[in-house]
C-alpha cells in the first residue's frame, strides 16, 4: 500500500471518538507533526469547543487548510458493520466515523505539507491549519470565533482550502467554490379573534395575509448567475387556529427559509419581504436569523491551480459547485479569502458505515500536495 | 303577579336538571297538560334522546308550537348567584339555567293553548306540539328525526312557533323568519415532503395553495337579500409543517366555514369551492358538512299574524331578523312549513345568571295566545 502514512494517520484520528463539539486529543496529533514542521501552534479553546490555529512563516499571503476533528454521532453501533471507533480496512475501503467527514481530509493535508516542505526550501506564502472541534455542532465557539479573533488582530487568510468532502463520483470530481447563504424568518400575523357567525367582529389573519403570503410564494428574487441557481423561498410551517371549527383564528404563525444565491444579500431580501407585508398593511411580527450569508470564489488564482492540480493528479477535469448545505467556509470566505472545499467522495457521510477508500486517501494527499506546488510557480 | 300559570309552570320545569340530553320527566309534565285539553300524545325516543309529538285535532292544516326541554350545562354553581335549578324569584326576575332558552317559552305555550281553547267552540286548525331534548347537544336525535319520522308519513306542518329567545331589547321587538346556512369543509393539500434547500425534488402544498386561498378568502359569494346579509368564507384552522424549519411540508390542512344567505345553496357553494381548487391545479381531499341550510319564511299569512298579536299585545312593532347562529328550525321550515322564532330576551342565554322577566312570561303567554286568536280570523 503506497502513501500508508496518510492512511495511518487517519486512523490513529478515527479511533478517538470525538463526537461533536469533543475533539479527545486530535489536535494534539495533529499539532504535534506541525510543531516538528516549525509551525507556530495557537490553541483557541472557547466554551466546549477546541481549536488551533497553526502558522508557518510570518508576514507573506496566507495559504491555509481548513477542516474539523468533530464528528456525528454514530447511532446505535450495532448498525455498523464495524465499531464506528474502530478504523476498519475492508476491501479497499477505512471505514470509521469521520473517515470521510473529515479526519481523512485532516490526515492527508497534513501528510502534503510535511512532503511539500521536504522538497522546498522556503515556500513563497505562509501556511496555516485552522483546525475547529465544532463544526457538526451549533458552530458558535468554532471557525466563526477564530476567525473573529484573527480578524481583530488583522490576520488575514489569502487561499484557503477546506477538506469537506466535496467529491461525488471520484476524488476531486467536484470542488465546492462557495455555498449558498441561508436565511430564516419567523412571522406572526396579528388579527383579532372571533366567533365564525360574525366575522364582521374579528379580523381573520389568515385571509389578511392570504395576499401577501401569494406573492412571496410567487416572487422570483433573483435569477441566479453562472455559480447559483435562483434564490428559493420555502415555507416550512404554517399554523392558525383554535381547533374548534367556529373560531376565527387570533394570529396566523409562518415559519420560512431562504436559500440564496450571490445575487441577493439577506439584507435586501429582509428589506423586500418586510415592503411584501407592508402593502399588505398587515399588523405582524417578523423575527429573522441569518444562519450563512452566500459566498462565492470566482475563476482565479487558487481556482485555476487547484484545477491544474486535480487534472495533473487525477487526470480528469474537475467540475466546480456550490450546491449543498452549510459549511464553515461561510465563516472564512466574508473576510477575503479566495476558498474552495476539496475532499473525500460524500456518499457515506452522516451515515452508518462511513468510509473512505483508501486509494482515495493517497489520491488526496497528492492533490493538496499538488495544489502547494502549483500555488509556488 | 297577574298570568301566574306561566310563571308556576316554569318553575316547574325549571327546577329539573335536564342537561342535554336530559329531558328528566319535563315532558310527562307538559304531555300530562296537553293530554287534559285532548291532544294526542306521541313519545318519540331515539338513542339518548326524549322527543314529543302531540297534535289536536286531524286533518286540518296544523300551527305547530315547537321548541327544547333539554338546557345547556350551567358551569360551576357557585358562580351563580341562586342555584341554577333551584328557580328563584329575585327582584322582578326568575332564575335559573334555562329560564330564557326555552323552558320560560314552552309554559307560556301551554297555557296560552289552555286559553285559547277555552274560549274558541273548534279551532280552524289543527294544534301541534314539537318537543325535543336534544336541541343544545349534537342535534341528530331531536326535531331532525321527529321531521323525518313526520314526512315519512306524509305528516305537515303548516306554521310553527319556535320559542327560542329571538328578544333583544324587550320582549318581541325581534323575530326570526330565518336563519343562515352553515357548511363546513375541511381541506387537505397533497403536495411532496423535502427539504428546503432542495425545493426542487419537493412541491410545497402551501405554495401551491396559496393562490387558490387568497381567491377564497377574496370571492364575493353573494350580496345577501333584504332579508339576509352576504354569505361569509371564514377559515378556521389552517396547518402544515413537521416543526422543523429545514423541512418542506407534505401535507396543508385548512379548515372553513360558509355561514350563507338563502341567495346560495350549499350545493352551489361547493361546486364554486371546488371549481376555484381545481382551477388551480390542486391535489386535493375535501370533505363538507353541512351544519344546517339557510332557510327565510317570507312575508305572509303567519309573519302578518305575529305581527299583528306583538303589536296588539306589546304596541310596539316588531323586527324581523335572521342573524344568529343555528335553530333547529332548520329541520322543520325546508318541509315547507311557514317559520318563525318568538321568544323571550335572549340578553342571558348560555351564561351564568340566566334569567327571565316574570312580566314578559305573561306577555309572551298573551302574545302567543294572540297569535293564535289572530290565525283564526
Amino acid at each position: 500500500m503506497s502513501n500508508s502514512e496518510t492512511l495511518q494517520l487517519a486512523k490513529t484520528l478515527l479511533e478517538r471518538p470525538s463526537i461533536t463539539p469533543a475533539d479527545e486529543g486530535c489536535q494534539q496529533v495533529l499539532g504535534d507533526r506541525l510543531k516538528s514542521l516549525g509551525f507556530e501552534l495557537e490553541s483557541m479553546i472557547f466554551e466546549d469547543t477546541t481549536n488551533l490555529w497553526a502558522r508557518l512563516g510570518q508576514g507573506k499571503p496566507v495559504l491555509c487548510f481548513a477542516g474539523h476533528t468533530d464528528v456525528v454521532p454514530p447511532g446505535d453501533p450495532s448498525d455498523w458493520s464495524f465499531p464506528p471507533f474502530q478504523p476498519t480496512e475492508h476491501e479497499g475501503y477505512l471505514y470509521g466515523r469521520g473517515a470521510a467527514d473529515m479526519k481523512g481530509s485532516l490526515a492527508a493535508m497534513i501528510v502534503a505539507v510535511e512532503r511539500y516542505l521536504k522538497q522546498v526550501d522556503e515556500p513563497p506564502f505562509d501556511i496555516a491549519f485552522l483546525i475547529t472541534s465544532d463544526e457538526e455542532g451549533p458552530f458558535i465557539n468554532g471557525t466563526k470565533r477564530v476567525m473573529e479573533t484573527l480578524e481583530s488582530r488583522n490576520e488575514k487568510i489569502t487561499w484557503c482550502i477546506v477538506g469537506e468532502p466535496s467529491s461525488t463520483e471520484q476524488l476531486g470530481d467536484v470542488v465546492k467554490n462557495g455555498r449558498r447563504g441561508s436565511l430564516s424568518g419567523s412571522l406572526s400575523v396579528i388579527g383579532v379573534q372571533g366567533h365564525v357567525a360574525y366575522p364582521h367582529l374579528a379580523e381573520n389573519p389568515v385571509h389578511s395575509a392570504a395576499n401577501a403570503l401569494a406573492e412571496l410564494t410567487q416572487t422570483r428574487w433573483d435569477d441566479g448567475n453562472e455559480f447559483f441557481p435562483p434564490t428559493t423561498f420555502q415555507v416550512s410551517n404554517i399554523h392558525a387556529g383554535t381547533g374548534a371549527g367556529n373560531v376565527i383564528p387570533g394570529r396566523l404563525d409562518i415559519e420560512f427559509n431562504f436559500r440564496f444565491s450571490t445575487e441577493s444579500t439577506s439584507t435586501q431580501l429582509q428589506q423586500r419581504v418586510e415592503t411584501i407585508l407592508d402593502a399588505h398593511n398587515l399588523n405582524y411580527q417578523l423575527n429573522w436569523k441569518l444562519n450563512g450569508p452566500a459566498f462565492l470564489t470566482a475563476q482565479g488564482l487558487l481556482i485555476n491551480k487547484v484545477q491544474c492540480a486535480i487534472k495533473r493528479v487525477c487526470g480528469y477535469p474537475t467540475k466546480l459547485s456550490t450546491a449543498g448545505g452549510t459549511s464553515d467556509g461561510r465563516f472564512i470566505a466574508p473576510t477575503g479569502a479566495e476558498l474552495i472545499e476539496l475532499g473525500p467522495v460524500n456518499a457515506t457521510i452522516h451515515k452508518v458505515d462511513e468510509c473512505v477508500k483508501i486509494t482515495d486517501l493517497d489520491t488526496l494527499t497528492d492533490v493538496y500536495q499538488a495544489i502547494l506546488e502549483e500555488m509556488s510557480v
